[in-house]
């Protein structure tokens, strides 16, 4: 039976796997190398699982436009066609060892970070930034236009960062982590100096290559140009380094912290350590968002998300007061970052003892969010996120409140 | 006759020199080629010009291990005899078209960065970083190991990044310097992110280098490792930045506005646009520093520094709100940090419309520090410094109030 004290002890040892986690970037491979379970008809989504006649809208093309761009159909009609027969598996990225960001979409030729948190031996998963373009497949839109890129990514960028990793060795992603959080990124929407961290530590090995002469020079200076544009590059080993930490978590009996919290086009879930693989739902809340020019929030039109494993290990929505310049991005004032910052501290169990916040003179960044906190302060965790649109595409980003609805339905399983 | 009218007129256009500055890196040359009217037989040093006899400890050794680095003399005694016979000319640094980091010292073969104001055509230069180390020349230190360490700057740093310039063409410093501040430097006692930034845009000419094949593998890896591990790299680009501007604003008639603040080991001095070529000066005030372990407050020896520069065109102890984990080198707190930064609003003309502030909603740093504000508001700048001391060497940093005296000095001048 949980009782305070079990609980207590619990929470300890969740913490203390997700506060010690040593996640380092092992290498680049394949969704279908790499992550277990996956199979050439599998195509994975965000958020937790639905079935086939509950996706809808861009979550619903996320899903199509990834199993046209693996050929696992030829049209749109015969996609749906295959799903609908069992020929081709819709899965959730939680169940596969990895994370989505937006509608999250994995097939199986698709490159993968994997990182493993040394500490646990447990490994995550995370597939590529697209660019900046504010259409792409995680963002519910396939075309051409978008193919070429996904190719562009698998063809020159993932080979050139995966074969400069291969030539650097690992990359430990902590020290990075650290560092950032000092130089104005909260690692959810802002990851502007965390991939100049990477970036850094990856020259070296792509000095190598050039030596060795084996990598069509275009590609070396390609992947030098994206690497240099993409500001956003960091948030997929930094969410696969954060899935790695929290199942490095999941799973300890009586605990009441949160290890993941994610959403699909219809409902935000919550799953906790010491309540196997349920997930929690509740209606998605409403983000308070900053809209790109012609956009407003009637826009707005879910199609998942899971990037927010990050909060859950202390980062992004729960670090804002390390990246004031994110008010520019996704609105918001300092001084209310702060303010929501420090509302963190009351539902988390401690302050990260590696992971600190210049602002607050370098308090640790508030990590392990407790269900039983959540409900009792009723406050419930801050998301920074990007906003998809109704006709697909990044509209905006903002900041996102978790639904109590969620922790409430855990907290009564909890106290059963 | 100044009037308030024709000093406003004056500072409008001052300030539009400031701000509106274009600085580029041109090219990495020697200061012998570089500086007006620099020789062979020249060395020279931070702050107000004194006479031979008046330079003492640090500095005075800092210029003698110059003159030896350079091999115009043997031995120290040597060296002293020749500059007093005037064989060898003690210049200083300002008067040269360059500013020096602590005693500052250039001899004809160190190679200094050369940076131009596209704006005005006006160039600033600025010799390397020597590295972490604590004993340094520019602190004062000279001997094999300090040597060895000026000589490697030279044949390998100054050499590789010097090419990769020449490949990349120049780099515009107002977007790096623009994106540091929203990353944790002020670009006085921070300048990691700015450091990254900058060898971000050297990597594409450093690959060209790789690929031509003809510098040694050794110097490439050696300049990548330093380039890394020298969080400070970017301060001499930046001051040398920050001269260019500076120089570009000096001698408006009737201008209120400092336009070179530094010091040598006995005085602190000021220049003023409308006020010529003359500095007025004061004895030195003292730091509120945080020192490496086994040092305190009572080993602060003053031995030079004009990197306050930087404050001049503000940055540094002008941009503390945007530089938090400063506090962890230098000490304060954030909160003395944005209340310092608050009072420098005061004694400035305006707000910079390039350089903003995250932690201010994005207000322009404080710029155009006018010398009538500065007495009748009854502040000084603030400025951020490593500090030297007895022995030489570095031994911790902090923050420095200029002194009021030669803000009065001057004050009087122009209501002559």
């Amino acid at each position: 039976m949980t009782t305070p004290d079990t609980r207590r002890e619990a929470n300890e040892q969740v913490l203390d796997r997700l506060t010690e986690a040593d996640p380092v970037i092992v290498n680049v491979s394949t969704a279908g190398e790499a992550l277990p379970g996956m199979t050439e008809d599998t195509v994975l989504t965000s958020g937790p699982p639905l079935s086939w006649g509950e996706y809808r809208e861009g979550q619903r093309n996320a899903v199509i436009g990834g199993a046209l761009y693996e050929g696992l159909a030829d049209e749109a009609d015969e996609a749906e066609q295959r799903i609908r027969d069992g020929d081709v598996t819709v899965g959730a990225c939680h169940d596969y060892g990895c994370v989505g960001s937006m509608a999250g979409i994995y097939t199986a030729s698709m490159p993968v970070f994997v990182v493993e948190d040394r500490r646990s031996g447990q490994v995550g998963h995370c597939n590529f930034y697209e660019g900046e373009s504010r259409h792409r497949l995680n963002y519910g839109v396939y075309n051409e236009e978008v193919y070429e890129q996904l190719d562009f990514i698998q063809d020159a960028i993932a080979t050139v960062v995966g074969r400069a990793l291969d030539a650097v060795g690992e990359v430990e992603l902590r020290p990075i982590i650290r560092r950032a959080l000092h130089m104005g990124d909260e690692l959810h929407s802002r990851n502007t100096a965390a991939t100049m961290l990477l970036t850094r530590e990856l020259f070296p090995g792509i000095v190598d290559l050039v030596r060795a002469g084996d990598l069509p020079a275009d590609d070396v200076d390609r992947t030098l140009k994206f690497l240099a544009e993409s500001d956003y590059f960091f948030l997929r080993p930094g969410m696969a380094a954060g899935k790695a930490t929290a199942d490095a978590a999941h799973g300890v009996e009586h605990s009441s912290i949160v290890t993941a919290m994610g959403f699909n086009c219809r409902k935000f879930g919550i799953r906790v350590s010491g309540l196997g693989d349920r997930w929690f739902t509740a209606p998605m809340p409403m983000v308070e968002g900053k809209y790109f020019e012609g956009f407003s929030e009637d826009d707005v039109e879910y199609m998942g998300g899971e990037s927010t494993i990050n909060e859950t290990v202390g980062l992004g929505g729960l670090a804002q007061a390390a990246a004031f310049p994110l008010q520019d991005y996704q609105g918001g004032s300092p001084q209310k970052m702060i303010e929501k910052n420090e509302e963190m501290y009351r539902i988390t169990v401690t302050g990260h003892p590696h992971y600190r916040i210049p602002y607050f003179q370098f308090r640790g960044v508030p990590v392990g969010i407790d269900v039983v906190e959540v409900v009792e302060e009723g406050i419930t965790p801050v998301m920074d996120i990007g906003v998809s649109g109704e006709q697909g595409g990044q509209i905006g980003a903002g900041s996102l409140r978790a639904p109590m609805a969620c922790f409430e339905t855990a907290y009564d399983e909890l106290m059963d």
